[in-house]
């Protein structure tokens, strides 16, 4: 086999055998391949596609190059979700604990953020005394007694994503369809869960801008992890601004706790509502959505699943008082408002301006290196559809420092725009059980 | 700017800017542009196309991205020509002395054979004492007394594209016929001459398989050099098999000197009285191609086409009483004979497989630095649309050893298809004077 003429092969848009797709993901991971001629590859792909039948394969290699987690050893259906990264999205620290005090067995490996969108590991590392580094002892034993519990990949995963994604990143490849669908559902293939619910954002806060876009990489998603085996739901949600109003570490594990309470924001709580029933019919606890849906709505109402938060915090070395005493989590050192410029009603809250305020204010990290201040962030005072006055405070802003703070305050600024009419779209736009897709009214 | 947006430009299928294209080719020369990023560029590019107003640019940057040669000292219309690379293609030893004998001043700058197609350099050196590496002062001197010579590219012409070949060769972006017109005649804009006839070689044995993407070339190649300010003609010629009846240095030097004399194949007489044409009328000195070649018909009548060549070999040093004695030139230690395996029509002789067979022979090269022997190839006795019988020889292979005959042997009985009837081209099948575009009979 020859490297060429696979290559000549996408370029014209001829389909790929099984073999020249795992002879180019080798070739990736012992590098063999050279970078000129992955990259020329990806450009084809990112050009002509891959049909699903060229996809699962890829993405099945690339899931196979690196270590793969067996979870088998624990009982029950393992229920695995993916959000395909927001600003705001604390979704994770609350559904997972919600979701648990239903009965589900929530066995988590999560990352960390880098760019835009903030990481389930740093949010919860803004606890004091959060580990997230357990030993797999550890780790089964929590599950098996508490039936959460949550821990940063440590494994050698997927390593071919890794290679490529570097590469895309610098040869204009990232906004494949294909290549996105398969970076993602290689990683949760080789994680070894059961079932796995994904929930693609679309917006202008998001990757997918548009519902055809979002509704088709949903389609592809939902195909690799059925033709790997596992049972998979997508969900389009809307991402026209962040969601909920905190942007920041210690300020979205607030959020996420107020929610469990029953006092988080009401686009939040509505999207915890709607991806964990999906994950209870995933995880055969429910039988329709409908049912699911009163069964969170339970937790919250009966304390359960603010319990099942503390108790999963205090596992993983976590001050669970912090529920009760928001004031022993970290705080910023300085605080500034973002004052409204005009009159009028919030059309838009950009995402990327917004995360890249959040960035600024040094709540997200651009470089891996780089180091977070887990008090820092903002509260969105207005969201879109409020009306505001000129002079009056549109968000605060946490930071570290003046300097950041004022580079937070100018960015969160570009990020709103006014005007005399809102549009709000429904959180759930659309969602696929892996067969038919279903826009939000249609069936539910 | 930024690399990355000029890749996601022409990705999207948009058309890029003049200072985009510039900051690429600039970025290729300077080698701040990695190789992973200009082979995705390729790829797109291949896949994409460019519009005639890109490839003008492209082409421009690239012709200016080294040394370029200045001929606005000596007088007259320069012609160059061009063919698009061919098996047995020794068109320039025999039009360039036809044309000078009609007037005509031919500056030429040839290159190195290098693959399956032989270059006019390693022809003329098989002539014994040619020298190709003339001083500027011989060359000056040799044109303005016999309007003749011919010289190796001794500068740094279009390095843009010495680079993007390469990289092109390894990552399937060769027959993108934008990045093909481009690579061409970057090379030609490089080298100062007023009128550019460029001979498209189409069929088996060619790159262009069908008329369709050849005279897509040639229109092409015509837009970029009026763009450039030449005056230009393209032809598309057929390829259907090798040209003439020799291939090999000596044997083809052998060929020409006969067509000088008259007596010539048909085929490869043929071609040389069209080129020359194309020639004589871009350089006006006839008015019409049919004047043209009735003044080319008498250079080879009253000898003064051959007298030209005589004189041409011995300005550069060779012994011009080679024209007279054959026995001079170099010749191979090992002759054999191709059989044939059947009876009945040769059908077709595959270009790219005889020009292997040249390679087998050793009368071309694979890598630069390989020793061509200038007597060895192969000069064809049934060519198609002949019938023979088994047994009967088809070729005669002329080699350095056996081990090298046996081998160029077995790859040109691979070249021969047999048959009930072959269908047999004209030579000529279609040409532009960078207006119209006129297939062969339409006018001529």
């Amino acid at each position: 086999m020859n490297i060429i003429e696979i290559i000549e092969k996408k370029r014209d848009n001829r389909e790929l055998s099984v073999e020249e797709i795992r002879f180019f993901v080798r070739g990736v991971c012992d590098q063999s391949i050279p970078d000129y001629q992955i990259s020329a590859f990806l450009m084809a792909v990112c050009i002509n596609g891959m049909t699903d039948g060229e996809l699962s394969v890829l993405t099945d290699a690339m899931a196979k190059s690196g270590d793969t987690v067996d979870l088998s050893y624990i009982d029950g259906i393992k229920v695995d979700k993916h959000s395909s990264g927001g600003v705001g999205d604390k979704t994770t620290l609350a559904v997972a604990p919600m979701a648990a005090a239903c009965g589900l067995t929530v066995a988590k490996m999560s990352g960390r953020g880098l760019g835009f969108s903030g990481g389930t590991i740093d949010k919860l590392e803004a606890i004091p005394g959060f580990r997230t580094s357990l030993s797999e002892e550890e780790f089964t034993r929590f599950i098996k007694r508490d039936g959460i519990a949550l821990m940063g990949q440590t494994k050698n995963v997927a390593p071919a994503d890794k290679k490529l994604y570097a590469l895309r990143d610098v040869t204009g490849t990232v906004p494949s369809i294909p290549l996105i669908a398969a970076s993602i559902m290689s990683k949760k293939l080789a994680c070894g869960s059961d079932s796995i619910v994904l929930d693609i954002k679309c917006g202008s806060g998001a990757f997918m801008k548009n519902i055809d876009d979002a509704v088709t990489l949903a389609h592809k998603m939902t195909a690799i992890g059925e033709s790997g085996g596992r049972r998979m739901y997508a969900i389009v949600t809307n991402m026209d601004q962040p969601l909920g109003r905190a942007v920041g570490n210690a300020l979205e594990v607030k959020e996420a706790v107020d929610t469990l309470k029953g006092k988080g924001p009401k686009d939040f709580t509505e999207l915890c509502y709607i991806i964990g029933s999906f994950m209870l019919v995933a995880g055969q606890k429910a039988n329709n959505t409908v049912e699911a849906r009163k069964m969170l709505e339970a937790t919250i109402e009966n304390g359960s699943a603010l319990n099942k938060f503390r108790r999963f915090v205090e596992n993983q070395g976590g001050n669970p008082e912090i529920t009760e005493d928001y004031g022993i989590l970290p705080s910023a050192a300085v605080k500034r408002p973002l004052w409204s410029p005009c009159d009028g009603i919030v059309t838009a809250i950009d995402g990327e301006k917004a995360g890249a305020a959040a960035v600024s204010a040094k709540a997200g990290r651009l470089s891996k290196t780089d180091k977070i201040d887990f008090g820092s962030g903002f509260v969105l005072l207005a969201k879109m559809g409020d009306r505001v006055a000129k002079g009056q405070p549109l968000a605060e802003i946490y930071a570290p420092d003046e300097k950041s703070a004022e580079e937070a305050e100018k960015r969160l600024s570009e990020a709103y725009s006014f005007g005399n009419k809102a549009e709000i779209k429904p959180m759930l736009l659309a969602y696929t059980d892996g067969e038919g897709i279903y826009f939000d009214k249609d069936k539910h």
